[in-house]
């Protein structure tokens, strides 16, 4: 849904040029109908009975949130702050699953008080927490345990969580324990049994050596009478930011059905945040000036870190493009913002249009640990987010003022 | 001002503990008389004429620049979000020094409005603009030029910023004829020259290094005719994390002395964050789980990468102790948050004392970039922060809320 015509970039039927000059830079721009193809692609590719539940972690605007909601989407929430996101966006709470390593008393209280789906617990003392808190409220929590399958995902260190040395989940060897006990319990319900090795795989085949763990863990706790309700396959999938290959969604399908082939009646229940939205968002932002040190060539634009981390943090590559292209000869130049740290950069010795001043710049495949990310660093606002459809462009976001910056605080 | 007495962490005459109960964790606690001691220590030991000109990036909270308004600083800001706190904060705007590389036309002209001391330009392009914007305005901007004294700080290089692959200042070879351009702007006032060579420098052989460069310019300023008021001698004091030594502030000022001994009449600008801030304060954290996988111990803590996100971005150290000290046997374990990603921890494989679920830990020196790089990331609500001035605890930024984290959006 981003494209160029005559040189122009577009989002949808809408110039990205005019966005920028009506609502300032740097913004965020989302392409609805990118996101609705994304979820209805992977809803239409799963043969099997499903719930995709979009990981919020990736972009929790409201507006991209609702949506999905839609769509019949569910949510995959890390915190009770989004459970209070996907509520406000529309998301039915029984299409909630909580996962997350650290959950505090009063977010499985708040996660108990809302009747979510169920709690993807990754520790015995977690199972406890919940318990107690369950008991305490008179109530039945429903749960999954995540079990750590310890796949190598191949991906980056920070990005891959399914390794032993990682601190998700239930490892592997203590899983059928952690059910036995959870099925004494008095205010727990076991429904399912979830995974997630790590994200932006564009492999697939390393969810199904996963899958098959899990299947086998499964017909384990058959012969000891516990049947699961819900596969929680995680989330995972990958996008294209350079020239990466796409996931083939047909094995994927395959890969799940061949896997749990002897558990048809299992709901299967999907995570996909980046999958659903890195595409559909752009990042744009305004050449301030150009500099030359010493033969080095420095394009300094309106973003920086503070709004978009992941080239600092996790050195990710973000397909830079003018807005406008004219034609005009390659150079190479470092992109980087106005935040002082030599970390504050989109780019590094890249190839680009040789750009002027106030030329706009699209940072692409930003629709997914975007926003989410920004800070306030430097005491810089964060910037606006729009959404797309069609003709339609929406400020689902507005742009902070020094007024947000300060909020509460007191000298 | 942070210490152990009967195995119990004080801050100045306040238990550490007892601030956590009545305000909950996480939660980031600065000690008031730190913060002045370690200011008063700098003032007293720079015998030339200066001003120390806080740099805001390190601690911007409202609290913390007023307690350094009050003894006479000034700000060096780098950004117009930041002029707005020094003014909130009681900053006399004519002691401002606006730094960083991306200053845009309307930073530009608030900080002219502003009446701030001076601009420390970065790029030619950038001096055109403060012309232009000063000329609209009928006004005159008083600048100074960062120069880029190509000296290597030997720090992470996240954080040098004086080699000439730096995106920062002007070139060596470049710099005469940048004041040669401005002396015959007429809305531009030449006030002085800037350098910073980087962050949290320990040995403070590198400053003298880049000194030396300076005042062989500033001798050639001379000699066209270009006098400069000010010595802005820039940032980069380091601190104790781990088992640094302290930089030797004597050796620090004779530097300052013999190396500008020929312009005995320049006022002498310094810009420490780092080493006013960042042993004032702590971030505290709450054990929630522990658990074992596969032989490996992790301590999971309620506060998180978007609280603290030092560890992750630069691999930082940070001591990490109990705040209740209990003569227990010490293990080897990863202390990680709640986010869900591998990269949210605050360390790795550390040796420290056996935890037990509810305990507090304190991450110390978290009074620099701590709070300020902070974000919303996985819809977690920001911490709040405390000054503690002798035994009275002020909060000064309270804790965000749920609805702090949609404020701006619409669906």
């Amino acid at each position: 849904m981003f494209f160029y015509k005559n040189n122009e970039l577009y989002v949808e039927d809408v110039k990205v040029s005019d966005i920028a000059l009506e609502y300032k830079t740097p913004i965020y721009i989302y392409s609805k109908n990118h996101f609705e193809n994304q979820y209805k692609k992977l809803d239409q590719k799963i043969t099997r009975k499903h719930l995709i539940c979009f990981a919020l972690k990736a972009n929790s605007n409201l507006a991209v949130i609702n949506t999905f909601a839609k769509l019949g989407a569910g949510a995959d929430v890390v915190s009770a702050g989004e459970i209070f996101r996907a509520k406000k966006a529309g998301i039915d709470t029984t299409k909630i699953v909580f996962s997350g390593v650290g959950k505090t008393q009063e977010e499985i209280k708040y996660a108990i008080e809302n009747n979510i789906l169920m709690f993807n617990v990754e520790s015995f003392e977690e199972l406890e927490e919940i318990e107690n808190v369950a008991s305490s409220l008179g109530k039945i929590a429903q749960i999954s345990f995540r079990v750590n399958p310890n796949v190598d995902p191949k991906t980056h260190p920070y990005i891959s969580t399914g390794l032993k040395k990682n601190k998700f989940g239930i490892s592997y060897t203590q899983i059928i324990d952690a059910y036995k006990l959870a099925n004494q319990m008095k205010h727990v319900r076991i429904k399912g049994i979830q995974f997630h090795i790590g994200s932006q795989l564009t492999d697939v085949s390393p969810f199904f050596e996963a899958q098959l763990k899990v299947a086998n863990i499964m017909k384990e706790l058959l012969s000891l009478g516990i049947k699961l309700d819900i596969i929680d396959i995680g989330g995972g999938l990958g996008v294209v930011y350079e020239n990466e290959q796409e996931p083939d969604l047909d094995q994927y399908s395959n890969f799940i059905n061949q896997a749990f082939k002897d558990f048809p009646d299992s709901l299967i229940v999907l995570e996909p945040g980046r999958f659903l939205v890195a595409n559909g968002g752009i990042f744009v932002t305004k050449v301030l000036y150009r500099k030359q040190n010493e033969g080095k060539n420095f394009y300094i634009v309106d973003g920086a870190m503070n709004d978009l981390i992941r080239p600092s943090l996790y050195d990710a590559y973000h397909k830079i493009e003018p807005v406008v292209k004219k034609n005009v000869a390659k150079v190479q130049a470092d992109i980087v913002g106005p935040v002082c740290e030599s970390g504050d950069f989109f780019a590094k010795s890249r190839e680009i249009d040789n750009l002027e001043r106030n030329d706009l710049v699209s940072i692409f495949s930003s629709g997914a640990y975007g926003f989410t990310m920004a800070s306030n660093y430097n005491s810089r606002c964060r910037p606006a987010e729009v959404l797309v459809d069609k003709d339609t462009v929406k400020v689902v976001r507005s742009r902070e003022t020094f007024e947000d910056l300060i909020r509460g605080e007191a000298i």
